[in-house]
């Protein structure tokens, strides 16, 4: 009987935090003015957001330092602290902040008008033209589910509050005091907007309400789950709500056979370790056989990749193409198969021989996670921007979020794309792809507009030169439907 | 023992059949030149593909003859027959074929630069840029189930090959044998244009191939059902692929205080009376409580819907404010609750009285279905665009894909909208809402574009004043990729 309440008070729970996050949205539609001066009151918002955070320093520092203490007694990992932890890592705090003012300066996503097209035109003196607009709008409610990191909390609440969307945010329960504060502070920003419904973000902390909230799509309108591949496939296998997934990246980098040399190993060492835990890492290294000679650019990658402290699994070919000093190193080993369909998220990388630039597209449309892949390959100049074949073959044929020529994995990125911030990356195909930032936030409704007179598709079936008769038009008119 | 192979046998076909399509896509992707160059080759096939279908006239119409003639044999409705025909009503083979054309003319929707953005300037005399585009490309394997209607094969399968998509296609089991000619056609037109392979666009037969594709995800990227909810909810369900949802429409239509009555009237009744059955029909209308008069809007409307053979269906408040004359009639009922979430599909329409536009806007939200939902209003003038401050609430406030003033619901349409035809009206908000030509069947990749020289992060998290620091810049440059 305890147990049958205490689900039911759950779900009866998540269900109002469901309901509210609607009725918000609803609200803010409806009563925040549009255009130039909504995007103002929502800019407005989220620099009170950032005055009241930069204020709230200390109380923010003592609640994290309460989590950081509390996952080193629970002996949890350095990597997974060093997450958690807002202030020990120089420019971390300070960055979020510069986050949310970059945020909200960025142009209004909302109300952007993508589409217009005059339908008809005017049929007589009587009559009038008929037209249709697309313009941008938010989606709606947005369940957010993501791990340790407290300032994606404010990340991603910057994001929905700029693009128009309430948001249900779930964090890590190892973050819990600096979310318990944040949310607070956030609350207090919409609160003293008096524009904005206060329950435009919401925090909930317990697996139960999340698990609640999956099947709740009368409310809520898109899962946002950033996080292990397990944690995406189990979230899409619960949910009766479309997700946008979040997940690991199995990322390879093809050095072609007429690669130039210094640039390749700099880009590539940079990959690999410049944030081996990251999903933009590169995992999985192709080379072009021509490079397999004792002089060639495998032995060069190699022995950089060693100096950096990085363990080489090599396929067969790659493995006898190194000199035996080389092959020496403790940090050098013999491939397995399996090793070509690993996310290491360390300091090791997978290295394979390939015959020919098609076998390197085939491996990695196969192996990869459809995440960040580059080619290696003769440059180019930004002077006079061209293609060689094998970058627009590669570009053209690889199926993933990013597709880089000549440069580092790691620049897939949010804020390194210009965004602000991200919501993640995502890896599905749909909606939204690669870094999520405002326009991944927002979604489009069309907009028929017609003015004095009838406007009716029966007229459009009737012969055009019939009393009522009309045609279509479908001619292009300004991108630009009057201020809502 | 029997069972069981036939089920496994199943699934292997089933597999079968997705790998070519995945395989029929990556050739396509790798082979197929892109750009201006590409788009002539998508265009000529679809051109053969008409003049084949204009060729095999006679052998489709007996085709299609012997669907007709089981279907009427099995009692099927007239409705459902009347859209197996292809050949009976007037213009719809023509409208098939001229709807080739139009897909084909239609500018190319692949390898449009939608973002670029100089990543950052060349740092030294030695340096070159870097570069972000975003350009679009296709989604990959489309699984496209539809209802009994056989252009819809020619109609999809020509937005898939335009798009570059693959496509496994399943039609209604009824169109059997329109089916089957159509898609030798089909394939014949990719066979004899050897640049685009013939497994590009497949169609399956039975219910079981279909069930074991849904959990293909390693092969399909997007599965576009397309019927009623029940389908549709049923699919989302079993589906381990994101799922475009074409379902149901409760389109509503609200009669503001100052809506002008003669063009209401117009649009009102072609809103209802021209297709019933189709989810762009008005269902529901509300009425401004201001017009609830002996001589009021409310009263014209009710003639007028009686007129056209309409059965009215009353909340208490408009029963009454009706005159005994009109009451009196056989088509006027009072409503039963459950009348403001039904789906007439039928002469039936239900009409409620509302306080305000708020209660309106409401009611929309809550029991619509965010097909397509119309204001009228006191009409403007297309010579000078602008909004009287309903129609700007409404449109902002109702969430819906689409979203009319002063027009009737019936133009919801991807034809009518200029898509040439459509895969259908997406119900959802994610990814592509409303009509979806197209655009809906694209999605993007970012490409890094580095020129000569490092490319690293590393340099972005140095000092900007270092040797080696760099910062980024995120400066507008041209939206033109290199042609690929």
């Amino acid at each position: 009987m305890a147990n049958i309440n205490a689900s039911s008070s759950t779900s009866s729970q998540a269900e109002q935090i469901a309901q509210r996050a609607k009725k918000a949205f609803n609200v803010a539609s409806r009563n925040v003015a549009s255009g130039a001066k909504g995007d103002e009151t929502r800019k407005a918002v989220l620099f009170r957001l950032k005055s009241l955070l930069e204020e709230a320093h200390t109380e923010v520092q003592k609640a994290n330092a309460l989590d950081v203490e509390k996952a080193k007694q629970a002996g949890l990992s350095p990597s997974l602290v060093s997450r958690l932890d807002l202030f020990s890592k120089p420019g971390k705090w300070q960055g979020m902040l510069d986050g949310i003012s970059q945020v909200a300066n960025l142009p209004n996503p909302l109300e952007q008008c993508t589409y217009a097209k005059r339908l008809a035109k005017p049929q007589s003196s009587e009559g009038e033209a008929l037209d249709l607009y697309r313009i941008t709008c938010p989606i709606g409610v947005l369940l957010c589910i993501f791990e340790a990191r407290p300032e994606v909390i404010i990340n991603i609440a910057c994001l929905s509050i700029k693009s128009g969307n309430a948001a249900i945010l779930k964090g890590g329960k190892e973050s819990h005091q600096s979310a318990a504060v944040l949310s607070k502070i956030l609350r207090r920003a919409l609160e003293e907007s008096q524009e904005l419904p206060s329950d435009l973000i919401q925090t909930v902390e317990t697996r139960e309400d999340v698990n609640s909230l999956l099947r709740l799509d009368e409310y809520i309108d898109l899962i946002i789950p950033r996080g292990s591949n397990e944690l995406v496939r189990n979230i899409q296998r619960s949910a009766s709500i479309p997700v946008m997934g979040h997940a690991d990246g199995l990322c390879s980098a093809y050095v072609h056979s007429d690669a130039e040399a210094r640039s390749t190993i700099a880009n590539l060492i940079d990959a690999k370790i410049d944030y081996p835990a990251a999903c933009n890492a590169v995992e999985t290294i192709l080379v072009h056989k021509s490079h397999l000679t004792s002089q060639g650019l495998l032995t060069t990658v190699a022995r950089a990749l060693l100096e950096a402290n990085v363990t080489i699994h090599l396929d067969e070919d790659c493995y006898k193409a190194l000199d035996d000093n080389i092959r020496s190193s403790g940090n050098v080993k013999q491939a397995q198969t399996s090793d070509f369909d690993t996310e290491f998220l360390s300091l090791d990388v997978a290295i394979k021989s390939v015959d020919s630039l098609d076998d390197a597209i085939a491996h990695i449309n196969e192996h990869g996670s459809h995440h960040t892949d580059v080619i290696f390959t003769a440059p180019t100049s930004s002077n006079n921007p061209s293609h060689n074949e094998a970058a627009a073959t590669f570009v053209r044929s690889i199926d993933s979020a990013n597709v880089y020529v000549n440069a580092s994995t790691r620049f897939a990125d949010g804020f390194r794309y210009g965004f602000g911030t991200e919501v993640g990356i995502s890896t599905g195909k749909m909606h939204a792809r690669g870094p999520v930032g405002l326009e991944g936030l927002v979604t489009y409704k069309y907009v028929l507009q017609g003015y004095a007179g009838r406007q009716v598709c029966a007229d459009f079936s009737a012969a055009p030169d019939s009393a009522q008769g009309r045609s279509f038009a479908h001619e292009e008119i300004k991108k630009q439907y009057p201020p809502l």
